[in-house]
């Protein structure tokens, strides 16, 4: 019996989503639901359907798991508890200062209704989380570094493109060589935001606007940009088009830790991802994660979960034994 | 309260385990068996007690977990089992093609007892098992890619002790730099496993023995050499001790798959682990484990288990909440 799908919110996260289970054998895609108009929203699943947020309650026999792919600063506070009354929900809320009201808010949802929900799935949090806590778990003396990129980061380039002016731009947030170097040769060193990464933005300029102001605007915004060895390059709204237009991103999670009667043994452990597609990506963890809440809530559990309460085997299609067998 | 750790058999792994205890506030070591004289073994922590592995059953109020130290191919299958009747076992059996038939016996001895084993622990098994599930199961279209090195592999470098004329040897498995770069480059190769690995043997030769023939009898030994580019260097003892008496080891696994609606975006996932002692990782990743044991019991659990039925959170000594504040 496959696992009946719902996505709440049809962006690129959504539609990654709807490729990733075409993907999956065990799994198929019911209903999208969306805010918009639903005769708006072109799904490429002939066989699912197109739904009002507002209808979402008459789908809940007819869905096992709802993956919410709206954004974590205002759809996912509301939309995730929300969705738990009716369905296992699974989101990649990633507004870290918030996780633990967050949590709470889906864990009361789920368990007044006796669904799983599992909250903060992608790659940051997400798999990088897992491999944060694997890493210190087995190496308790030690020092974890994350770098991050080169990738777009969204928040970045949303930041330019509120600056008047802006037409379009793109933000890459690159790791410092010289830094992921000494950190790999076992140097522990101590990293200021400055010398981790480097941003690079490439903006394309309303017709008459000042090029030299804008470029001074940006490398002053504070947090997003100040703290950093900020390049800007304008360039043509083709150009942007043109090579800009992915949204590739990834990142490095290390950690160094020593061992020994006399912590004489040094081991590095590290974590890298290279991704074309950030948000197919993070789609693909949230649907691996779906079946896990699939999996669980047959086992009768409920409530709010992390990637760290899951183990592993239940994010695989494949039974214990032919795990054992083909990847122990 | 503290888990009271065991530890089977005092060899380098079993070393390990002792002084990663002392990393750990969580547990302590209570004794070490061994099969030899206890009268002969001298431990390091002056709290535990040294015991003929005969004692055991006399332990089995005083200690919560035996980590098992033995080797694979005649320790292990008898060992496990037997200890798991008296206490809960964790090990790092190897053996990939008899791992059904271990996991079968552990499970049947710790069910009877009210027990739980986790077996295959280690780094690979154990880690790198953890990332090829993980991997394939967000990347269900994609390929695998396993290489060890560059480290000492135990198993080869006894093979060369056996050869009439040879005092002492060492062989480190070392990746083929070209093979890892067009997996890294996405390019899905199919590799030999000649073009994977290479193999470079230090050698000691008894007075008056034939390097020629010796190392023509390396290079000609099916299964462990005849398949690789060896090299083979003949040095001194001194040599030897000052340059190869560490047993380094590491490796990597990668993943490469595809998403998108026409499958069209690249991702990789890359893990590696670069390790100074092979025997204090895998003794670090063996106590993590423990811990989770002793959990798991706490909760009622029994039977056998691998990593894969682990959920991460019980690896680390850090509740739920601060798991989530700080590596989430």
């Amino acid at each position: 019996m496959k696992a009946r799908i719902g996505i709440f919110g049809y962006g690129n996260l959504g539609r990654g989503v709807e490729s990733a289970i075409r993907q999956n054998d065990d799994m198929e895609l019911v209903a999208v639901f969306t805010r918009r108009n639903p005769k708006d929203v072109s799904i490429s699943t002939s066989t699912a359907a197109v739904c009002s947020a507002q209808e979402m309650e008459n789908w809940k026999d007819k869905i096992d798991v709802m993956i919410l792919c709206g954004g974590s600063a205002t759809d996912l506070p509301e939309q995730t508890p929300e969705c738990a009354k009716f369905f296992h929900v699974v989101d990649s809320f990633d507004t870290h200062a918030r996780i633990p009201e967050h949590f709470a808010n889906v864990d009361a949802a789920a368990k007044e209704h006796g669904h799983i929900g599992i909250i903060s799935v992608g790659w940051d949090p997400g798999m990088f989380s897992l491999n944060r806590l694997y890493a210190s778990a087995i190496l308790p003396e030690g020092k974890d570094y994350t770098f991050w990129g080169k990738g777009v980061s969204q928040g970045h380039s949303d930041a330019i493109r509120r600056i008047a002016g802006v037409k379009d731009a793109k933000q890459y947030t690159i790791p410092v060589e010289d830094a992921l170097a000494a950190v790999r040769a076992g140097k522990n060193p101590t990293l200021t935001v400055r010398e981790k990464h480097t941003r690079e933005c490439f903006v394309v300029l309303e017709e008459g606007a000042d090029a030299a102001r804008i470029e001074q605007e940006i490398k002053a915004m504070p947090n997003y940009f100040a703290e950093y060895d900020t390049t800007v390059h304008f360039i043509s709204e083709e150009e942007l088009r043109r090579d800009h237009s992915g949204i590739p991103h990834g990142g490095i999670v290390l950690r160094s830790g020593v061992t020994g009667s006399d912590k004489e043994h040094k081991h590095m452990v590290e974590y890298s991802l290279k991704l074309e597609s950030n948000a197919e990506f993070t789609a693909s963890v949230l649907l691996a994660y779906a079946r896990a809440a699939y999996r669980l809530s047959a086992e009768g559990q409920q409530g709010c979960k992390t990637v760290f309460d899951i183990a592993p085997a239940y994010l695989s299609p494949m039974g214990g034994e032919a795990l054992r067998a083909s990847m122990l």
